[in-house]
């Protein structure tokens, strides 16, 4: 058989449709891929083996039988350990004490089976999705596949390291402030956070009910698409991506999201910007007057939400909680109701502001994070892993406040040969418009198809 | 020419367009009648006698030019004095440091004077709304029309004692915690709240953004969807009040609703709900089981919003507040973010379960208030004003929390003459059915109809 372990979503469901390779062939390759390569790489808390071979032998019952599932049948999708999958327990990278087993699939899951996808695995996280280095001390820290010395990023970390990796195909990540994104940018795939509240978030730990998406991690923005459609509540326009995005408006906002950067960074997305021009594309200076306020408005409002989720459970059980999340959460206690209700209302303005600054361009574009993965032994205290939560999330999480789509795509590495990722946001539903741009770079770039040596 | 004191609007805006009487006498003679009665009362705190005037002169042109301007054509309408009138000082019943001289009409406003309103002047209420006496140290007290000894209710008590008095034929109010329906109730008028969102509160001076919603009180259920059918962004079923109910299934939650009552409410609630079964509805008992839990979750909104809202002036100023509104915008810097979104997490919760609820029967019947009105001297000191605050918004704050429509309608009087309300609420977006059983009410009693002596 072929090897399908960096072949696309899209690529695996038409040959198992097709019937040129059965799921469970597509399968046991992918549960093979994990026994052999993921014992250093930790992305994976809970490989399916059983229930994985059970589906995709349903899978390809249904093939055979002249009923392929949808656009997803025979492709493996690992899930980020805070979305419930029936009878696995959710450990949202958690201590024991706090696991729950549940009985029903989140409906992201149960739209991912109903679509032929097979779910192979539960990915590792940040405890409970609260930072972003995967620095673990209940399940140990998922490492970058480009560099395990280093942090696959977060908090979605063992969900891209699973995709960069070649364990699957794509994975459901969450991301409240930046937590599909950064890993992506990270580890070298795409990864979209959609328009707030066009995908479930039901049977999903909350973070912050007011930030919190559910979102695809894949090798592609045209998958990404293909995930968007299965998982969004709502149809979503099909055909749109691959229009090419000679005309279109790209808005640059230098001024707050192309500052601080690492030399690599600046580099890679600046050379970004001209491949965008080449595709006929209008490169703009834009400013978006309070852009710099959003990260302090979102840091507010997660910081309340998460410990209101939380309050309990810490008070009883304190001492079950990494030091790093323990500090977080008891901080979000004393955070003021005036204060977080002054957050809500900047929220809305700035808002406002972002759509504002859309109204005469089709998508932002910056940097998906100021610097590539960081030494995961720099991030093991607890200060530090705060410190890095506000740096790496500063391009990230003012499209969470906003709660506007936006994607990550590979546009570089740095010398070390660590990926570099390029952020790319566009108008609320305007998914489409998004993953136009990052299709068109994709399409004369081959950033996205490198995969690291295992 | 004939007293128009007490007719309803729409007889009003009928008598106008046909010429049987000129908007400038309908406005002469509530100007006449507030100018020698309103010196007792003090329901206005800005009597707009030119604008008025000039008001009723072009309402007559167009009439006259064969296009009376809409449903209200000469109806002399108050505003409460947190709307917004172009060049009249907004005071919000505050110290005159606080005043604004807004440059436009609120939204309302500018609907009212659209479909033919004169507005006649600005209304008295509790200092920033904050409150449910009128015992207003800036302004003096709005005194109730049917006993000058004792409170309107509260926060848009000039607005119903205005109504009451025969001074205008409706009057706008704001509903935070009850403040339409608890001063109808207790001036024997008919107020509505309608669906959280309905009507814009645009050009309003805040006190809780969750909470808010602008409302009609008026003479009489009719006169409230006429009212609303103009305040309403989104257009109202029509002809739907007169209807009948014979058939509706009224709900009775006794359980919560119907206790700690004054013997004189108890009575006249109960005996209207035997004149809604003789129009053929079925009166049904019902639970909601975690009713009990809304005043705390609107209390704590609405304590932390309305000092987000006034946190700067408050510490800048904080003497130019009463002692009441002082003591309470004080108190709610003192509420955490956790409680706050607890809070809101129980207001998702509870308005689920009052629409579960609702989806049995078709409204929900309660008295307005737990007793009739206080008297002014009790309510002079903090202490009593605050506790004041809790006791009458117990029933009407569920339907602030859920955005539930409520309508107040006056069915009876203590024994001492003082006014008692009924309060019906439904299912969101469906104030046409509450009006319905507010107008069905109406047809068989007379409450309604009478009026105090002045």
């Amino acid at each position: 058989m072929e090897d399908l372990s960096f072949a696309s979503a899209s690529q695996i469901a038409g040959r198992v449709a097709s019937r040129s390779v059965t799921a469970l062939q597509v399968v046991e390759a992918c549960l093979g891929r994990i026994a052999v390569h993921d014992r250093s790489l930790n992305s994976f808390l809970n490989v399916m083996i059983d229930q994985a071979l059970d589906a995709a032998r349903r899978v390809d019952d249904a093939v055979r039988a002249g009923r392929p599932p949808g656009p997803l049948t025979g492709v493996p999708v690992a899930v980020k350990d805070i979305i419930d999958v029936a009878g696995i327990p959710t450990t949202a990278g958690a201590h024991p004490r706090f696991h729950v087993v549940p009985h029903e699939d989140a409906p992201v899951v149960a739209r991912l089976r109903a679509a032929g996808a097979v779910i192979v695995g539960k990915t590792g996280l940040h405890e409970f999705a609260y930072g972003v280095t995967n620095a673990n001390p209940h399940t140990g820290s998922v490492r970058n596949p480009w560099d395990r010395t280093r942090s696959p990023g977060g908090s979605s970390g063992g969900s891209a390291a699973a995709v960069a990796a070649g364990f699957c195909a794509a994975a459901l990540g969450s991301d409240t402030g930046g937590s599909i994104r950064i890993p992506a940018s990270l580890c070298g795939v795409t990864g979209l956070k959609p328009t707030y509240g066009v995908v479930s978030t039901a049977g999903v730990v909350p973070l912050s009910w007011a930030l919190d998406h559910i979102g695809p991690l894949t090798r592609t923005a045209l998958d990404a698409g293909l995930l968007l459609s299965v998982l969004a509540a709502a149809p979503q326009p099909a055909g749109e991506i691959g229009r090419g995005i000679a005309g279109l408006r790209i808005g640059i906002p230098r001024h707050f999201f192309w500052q601080h950067l690492d030399p690599a960074v600046e580099a890679s997305c600046g050379q970004a910007l001209a491949v965008l021009a080449e595709h006929g594309a209008a490169i703009l200076d834009v400013v978006i007057p309070h852009a710099a306020d959003a990260g302090a408005a979102a840091t507010l409002i997660l910081s309340a939400e998460a410990s209101a989720y939380h309050e309990r459970r810490l008070r009883e059980h304190g001492e079950a909680y990494g030091e790093d999340v323990r500090v977080r959460l008891d901080r979000g206690l004393f955070v003021s109701a005036v204060d977080y209700v002054l957050a809500q209302r900047a929220r809305t303005f700035l808002t406002h502001e972002f759509i504002q600054t859309l109204s005469d361009i089709d998508v932002l574009v910056t940097p998906a994070t100021i610097a590539p993965a960081a030494p995961l032994e720099d991030s093991h205290q607890a200060a530090a892993s705060l410190a890095m939560s506000l740096e790496y999330t500063r391009f990230t999480n003012p499209f969470n406040l906003t709660g506007l789509p936006a994607l990550s795509v590979p546009c570089g590495f740095t010398a070390k040969g660590l990926p570099i990722g390029l952020q790319i946001a566009g108008r609320p539903f305007d998914e489409a418009t998004v993953l136009r741009v990052g299709h068109a770079y994709q399409e004369t770039t081959d950033w996205h198809l490198r995969h690291p040596p295992l």
